[in-house]
């Protein structure tokens, strides 16, 4: 589900859940563990998350979590804001390689890394979880406008927009478009700049330029589970994801 | 003073009050009805705000203003910031169509929406506050950086710059400019991507958004009205206060 | 080591300590005390800084300080930074001439001020603290953000970028170029624009604008001294500050 290797001193996580990387309980629970072991890795300087070619990850697996109690889907949504949480305090740099569509749970997984480079190509990527009867809780709605400002935050977030990788770059929600062919050279050559850097200086002025964001995620960490867990169960929200689950499920 | 219309479940409220919309304490309670009797029809998914052809409206009523003592000056300014308060915290989509002129507390009640389309034209836009001897005060300074970001902030409201509607593109004031002919259709046309996908998630998501900036604004909501006192009833800003009040006296 | 001077109502600050404007206890005292003086001058309704032809300033005086003990560098950075917080919190306009290099804390005082203008040329500016084994403190990295945003902070600290006038532009690090020749002339009429409506009112304006930021910078103050001590003193910024105290000394 989640492959790892090393390249020079640079740790790549690859998703590999076919066909979408789809997220489950399995992949963040492996995710987690990869990310943990090149942190404690010393020969490790950074990291480069990526997907499959074509796709980053579909977000959530709404196949698999639809059909889950309140209290399944309350632990899935804690382990997974909890990666959230480890990716955007990551000591190391993080980037992301984005070879394909990254909408949902990808676009989530993305913003909480330092640098996003996708592919051109006829992809989309953006937040719509109030197209699918979800609420954009705390954690991941600050981080998000940390990453595109205010205004981008509320144009996208509110109408639920799966954009272009050209409009994913003009709003800033990636940082760099590149062929699909050069993706991961091009983030090793990027993340290289900051890779030579890393120190404990480095790591912390990172932590002191989050902090203000980070503690906020924090502060709301609880109330956002509640604020998923209410939206998923009320009668909106099971009726956008109902409608979602059968389109999933007839493929 | 205000009329409004209903089209398809848009809300439509138009300033009318010639000749230049200026606002006085009629103008914002009638405003403040249309928008709490709009909040409550449930056949409303989103509401935009426009004025008359070649002015959105020219801000506060000073003629009317001016003469009156430090507890009338207070009674409105505590009824239009509440009025302002509704409208940044406003749970519909809420847009703006700003067919003319919008200086001072014309710009004041724009920012305070989701989105500003602007007409083409030889009109001018921005908060001239500090030109006429007025602080802008937290509330408003808050909302004007989370909608241009700071340095735009800093630049347009210390030179208390009125700006045209190019610029005001360019800068962030307006996120789109139209034909003046085509302003209320583009606007429908717009507003239709959100309010397709009102919902009590959408409306959650728009307040986690704005939750920083509102929770500033409202803990200096008291502290702002003395402000604003302070500086009315100041000497420079009577002088300020004076020469406009006498240049619109001699209309 | 400062020369002072006023064209009509504006203060003139010039560094001048050859070759490069290198920052040691006494440029800052002196510093300190002409902005100091324009600030109580009543004939002053705005202040510019600049430096020498071709260097505004290459940063801290490491030549003077890398041999001092961690009371004496404690001292240093306790006047250095009270000198940054009196600059970030100046109430009158406050303007800088960067005619050329604008390197470390070069970029450190530029910041602080409401606007750069920068000679066009073969210069850079920009922040390399992580490069020579420094943290960003609290107090630079929130106004940094403040200037340039989020993510050009993170992409230009953590890769402790040095970038030329043009791609200072493009990021926000300063808000206009032009000739060498004009520079001055340049900057004082753009302040002319700021200085002519100097009240009592644009100061309390710009101090709301500023507050959120400069609350978190003097929450931070004595932290922030300890993470500059700390990492200056580590094994790691010694090696990097000894690198780059050979180089200097060899010059």
């Amino acid at each position: 589900m989640i492959k790892t290797d090393i390249n020079g001193d640079i740790g790549i996580i690859s998703l590999d859940r076919p066909p979408v990387n789809a997220i489950n309980p399995e992949l963040v629970s492996d995710l987690t563990d990869a990310l943990d072991s090149f942190k404690s890795n010393d020969d490790v300087n950074g990291v480069i998350l990526q997907g499959r070619d074509g796709c980053f990850s579909a977000g959530l697996d709404i196949t698999h979590l639809f059909p889950k109690d309140r209290s399944y889907i309350e632990g899935f949504w804690e382990d997974f804001s909890s990666l959230l949480l480890n990716m955007f305090s990551y000591p190391k740099p993080l980037y992301s390689s984005i070879g394909g569509h990254c909408p949902a749970g990808g676009t989530v997984m993305v913003i909480m890394s330092d640098y996003r480079i996708m592919s051109k190509g006829n992809y989309f990527i953006g937040l719509n979880e109030v197209d699918v009867g979800l609420t954009v809780p705390y954690g991941i709605g600050m981080v998000f406008q940390y990453v595109v400002g205010n205004r981008n935050a509320e144009d996208l977030l509110l109408k639920a927009k799966l954009i272009s990788p050209d409009k994913a770059l003009q709003v800033g929600l990636v940082d760099e478009l590149c062929n699909a062919e050069n993706l991961l050279d091009t983030t090793l050559e990027r993340i290289a700049v900051a890779s030579n850097l890393y120190s404990p200086q480095q790591t912390k002025t990172k932590q002191i330029l989050r902090e203000q964001t980070l503690s906020i995620v924090e502060q709301n960490f609880d109330k956002d589970a509640q604020l998923i867990l209410d939206a998923w169960f009320s009668e909106h929200g099971q009726q956008r994801l109902e409608v979602l689950y059968s389109k999933l499920s007839r493929k």
